[in-house]
């Protein structure tokens, strides 16, 4: 192994080490930081920092910058690390000294924040179109199949009698409940960090009400230290909330892996979303919903690396929050392509009925027989011996 | 190594590996199993199951369980299991047949998931009262000591002027959100699972509405499969919750240690919060500091236990869920001791107002010098050029 | 809620924060607390601190200490904290001046450590012969079951055929790697740090190596600040290794719960391992199995504990790391639980040789079908594709 | 949000679902894949089933393609999906029938075991050199500095005099019990998954041993159903290794971070390991050393997914360990990254002996005071006493 000793080596590793993924995920992140910049040249000229052609100028720029990532023409080089320095370079490069003032009042700390939440929250806005169509899905399986008699596990045995549209009304009641948390999270990170600087505020005034409007955030958080001490924590409640969905999406590729196994049968998985084996020339496997049962512990080790990170510290920035904006993108992105998955999953699942109907043996109704006992006077647990003794002496 | 074979000591292995701490743990839970009993004698009379001396002798004797809860005199034995047993046979004993009949149209899933809820609103409520005396105390200490300008660091390192008031205000707006999420977690778990049964309903007509106000939930949560589905997922939630809480008073524990060290000392703990050293005669040590910041990581871990034992199974009850009460229970404890504990920590606390002037050096003012060539008509960039010069030069 | 303003209420507060469930924890380490304290009196004779009187006397005291542990006569109160106080006290109250003085050239960091690592080398040697014994339990089963064919499943689908032997030899060999795992880490904490005082070492010259070997380590752990460096790292490593036995068992329970289930029926829980339903009275449950299985989350969550609280810490001794001492005593007892449950599991289950054989259906021999083409000359993808498409018209 | 419903659109997505990041993860397996091919090609032949000329054939364009690879001229498409299939359609493509012969008597899951163990195998060696690289800086460093005597701290707290010699020997000691670790892992996969198919062996019989001896493992991993069951275990232990390296740095960077605070300043770091801030111009921040704390912390977090992942399956292989992959690669490069960045640091680092020799002030002192009234024969805990006294008073 080589290890540096000249300074281009160190300064190679340096930088790379530094940088590290952030001129890919920043592509991501452009569009955010040109929103949030046209919303700060607006408050420089509100705050008299900045004429209103200065104002114009970069607001036009910034638009156009817009326009390149749109036709993935914008580039940001290992140089410049990030998207931030490259924006501000474009700017630089074509407005001149409009291009460094934009800098005024505002730190790399609260650029990033505003960034980063203005994409959250057009990807929560996302995950959310994404899960209501999950719901309209579910609810057009019911219709289709909701009649059909299922039996009922616990423990993964036979236990009462259940029926598609019971199994399918969990999933759509829990993704309910799953969009309240949503929204929580959405409620959270929906407030301004504009004009926090890095930590501690900035020492020109300026108007944050204004600038939180120009960005649409619904109202300012007001502590520039707790701007920075909720890096790291929205993000672990927004990856919680993408997490509970990824779990329901778990526990029903579960069920439809065990249902659809040949020996039941009451699920029929559509041959599309089935493979192959590389050996075995009879089998059609499952894999998309293996990887949809899977991608929630994928899930929720970003939100364990986010949670970490940030722990342990003292108040203000650190360098090792950077390492929890990579967890909490590729959260967004496994939760988004799951979620768009288990659509079609929904959408193209049938159910067999004789199959189901084959799987509603006797003992399903154990309980519906002793309850007949109840019925006719005999106290519960009583009812409940003399049936469970028919049952057990049957097998 | 002596391992069984005869069916005593199989008996006894298979007894405390299933048992586990379930009779200590549920003396907690006794309290909200009678009241979700009485309820659910209630709705036994409402559907004619019940006469009205049964349920008055049900709820009368369920009462008295209470009452004995309450003077510490009610027993769960190890061959009971749990609180569930123990009122059941309590009630048998002392009620005969009605005690029997109280078992009708509930399943123990239904019935541990109704008691769990009850307790967590409980628990939840005593969690945002102390979080509101919390940001009280934090209010008082910035009443005191607010006006105390501080450095503000950002990568352990002095970066702008700060001021206790400024710290304050940051915990007490992070708290005031953490109430919402704990809201959140509040209206995920207030919904009624009585009535759902094994997972799968009952078969026997009875009004869950009804039911749900008497146990005073505001809603029912509809789907009996949903019910069980969300076993460990309203867990996790509730300590997403209470994590965030105590990330705050982990990051708020490091600055703590950290400012008050002897070379610092911007804060004084008192000494009544400090140990002593069983080696160093000399030392004062904030433990009690040091143990509220570990105690988010062993929330975190009772957390992590809970999500990852419900993962990839089938929907309907397992027996893996019981493992999913111990560690939130525990949680509940931890965060309330944490929090009651940082309440006094906060109240305790006092700033020592010269060191605090000492720290402010030249340095946190370097922004502010760039800023001032900005007001001159000088571009930020260049001016921070400037005043970076100099600093370095210093150096 | 009241929070003590008073001081005895502060005092309460405090202390029951700071103890925690030490004196019930300690319980368990008193015996080997006194064991480190022999080694100590003999150490610190040999250094000419303590006259052979005193040393006589110290150890005669120690063992009638580790006298009453066994008789559970040995009493820690809240007051004391700990296990190592407890005896301190009982030691000068008998001693006087010699039980101060065994105090000299130590501290209760490194007292601690010892404990702690005499209490761990015991407690996975239990875990070794524990795992000894579930592989000669898995070698009469497969003794026993062996020849039995079974279905072997890829993807929860049939894939190839498989045995009993098969799968027994599956856990077999992985047991024995895991032996590999947990030897490796005796090897780690089978190194003394008695010496290493507070994490600076001690200003008395005592014999390391002596105490070393009195206290049956194989080496010293030479840096004082190793050793506190290594407090949560060692656990971390302990817990990995009791982790990978209890995911081979949360594997091998998946297998059993599937393939016990009475539509597949392969392998056969005895009744005395099943538990009934409270309302459903057909039911026999594989609790223990899901308890077998569900353990193994427990134990990581213990390890995450254990790993995050000891990150993000400048070197030296913080009382954060006290909170490592209850998940890894609880990680053992849980592995040890677990370890002996599994052994009684496989002592007890049997195999059904017809439902076994009716599982051996004509897909699992799709493969050698494929390849007795290829031994005809066919190239094997060109068989596959063949074999392929009969199997699929088939479905 | 627009959800396919025609084919074309549901191909794509289940596409880019199941092949995920494959195909560029993939091309640094190409060369490990090759390798395996290699041996199976000398395998198959020496099996019956290839002819001398096949083999060669094989073996000379397996060896063309690792040349591909090393000029990264060797391409993946979307379509081909990863490595093996994309080598697989070279060979078929060159060499035709003989390409569709290699795939005889094994499956793409056995192949795939065999490259990522020979890929991790170099992995670990590599960090392995690094680790010793790391020591070595390490000594060099005591060396320059190591008579320098710095305070020992506990409970971030002054505590007792320690120096420069003691800090680094620490972290030498315990890099050298990961070395143990790192070993274990290394034994751990050294055994050879070839030929043990799809889980279940292989129809034909080919000659292990010899496949294990030119693939270089030390040893047969004899169970096919083991070989599957160890699939994110052996990970999970790797991870575990890496994760010891990276605790100890996070530890370091940990101490650095707050000893070359301008504040305290007994450590020194180089300005080309530090760097600026966009607001502050004063600043000059350890962001490499915070980015080094952090990844310990994404390396844990790798580790939870690939473990969460494997629980609570039947044995044989499932589709969910695809998603093993991408953290175990991405933990290596971490390791190493982090690893590479320590030697730089470690190497470029001084010690201020001025601000050293300032920060030794009298407390530091007292343990010692103390053993001196023990040595005048009064017992420690009454000299304890004594000078505790004093310094308190001191305060």
């Amino acid at each position: 192994m080589k290890l540096w000793t000249d300074n281009d080596g160190l300064n190679r590793l340096v930088e790379e080490f530094t940088v590290g993924n952030d001129p890919e995920l920043d592509l991501k992140l452009v569009r955010y930081d040109c929103i949030g910049s046209i919303a700060h040249a607006r408050t420089l000229h509100k705050a008299g920092i900045l004429t209103k052609d200065e104002e114009g100028a970069l607001v036009a720029e910034l638009e156009a910058i817009m326009g390149l990532v749109e036709k993935g023409e914008f580039r940001i080089s290992r140089e410049q690390e990030d998207c931030h320095t490259a924006i501000e370079d474009h700017l630089t490069d074509k407005l001149g000294d409009a291009g460094k003032k934009l800098h005024t009042a505002r730190s790399r700390n609260d650029q990033v924040l505003t960034a980063l939440r203005l994409y959250y929250k057009e990807q929560l806005a996302g995950c959310r179109t994404t899960v209501e169509t999950l719901i309209q899905r579910l609810s057009a399986f019911v219709d289709r199949f909701g009649t059909v008699a299922l039996p009922g596990y616990t423990h993964t045995r036979k236990a009462m009698p259940s029926s598609v549209a019971m199994w399918g009304a969990a999933f759509i009641e829990s993704m309910q409940d799953n969009l309240r948390v949503l929204d929580l999270a959405h409620e959270l990170i929906d407030q301004s960090p504009a004009g926090t600087g890095a930590g501690y505020g900035v020492p020109i005034p300026i108007d944050r009400d204004f600038a939180a409007r120009q960005l649409q955030f619904s109202r300012v958080q007001n502590s520039p230290v707790y701007a920075q001490l909720s890096r790291g924590k929205f993000e672990s409640t927004i990856l919680h909330a993408l997490g509970l969905v990824l779990f329901d999406l778990n526990r029903m590729a579960s069920d439809l892996i065990l249902f659809s196994l040949p020996d039941i049968g009451f699920f029929q998985l559509p041959p599309e979303l089935c493979t192959g084996s590389s050996i075995m020339p009879q089998k059609m496997n499952p894999d998309v919903l293996e990887l949809m049962r899977a991608s929630y512990h994928a899930l929720a080790g970003y939100e364990q690396q986010v949670r970490a990170t940030v722990a342990n510290l003292i108040t203000g920035y650190h360098r090792d929050f950077q390492l929890t904006k990579e967890p909490t993108m590729r959260g967004f992105e496994t939760a988004f392509r799951t979620l768009e998955v288990a659509c079609l999953v929904v959408e193209k699942l049938s159910v067999d009925p004789k199959r189901a109907k084959a799987g509603m043996t006797a003992e399903l109704f154990a309980t519906e027989e002793a309850y007949q006992l109840v019925r006719e006077g005999i106290p519960f647990r009583e009812a409940y011996r003399r049936i469970s003794k028919k049952f057990k002496l049957d097998m």
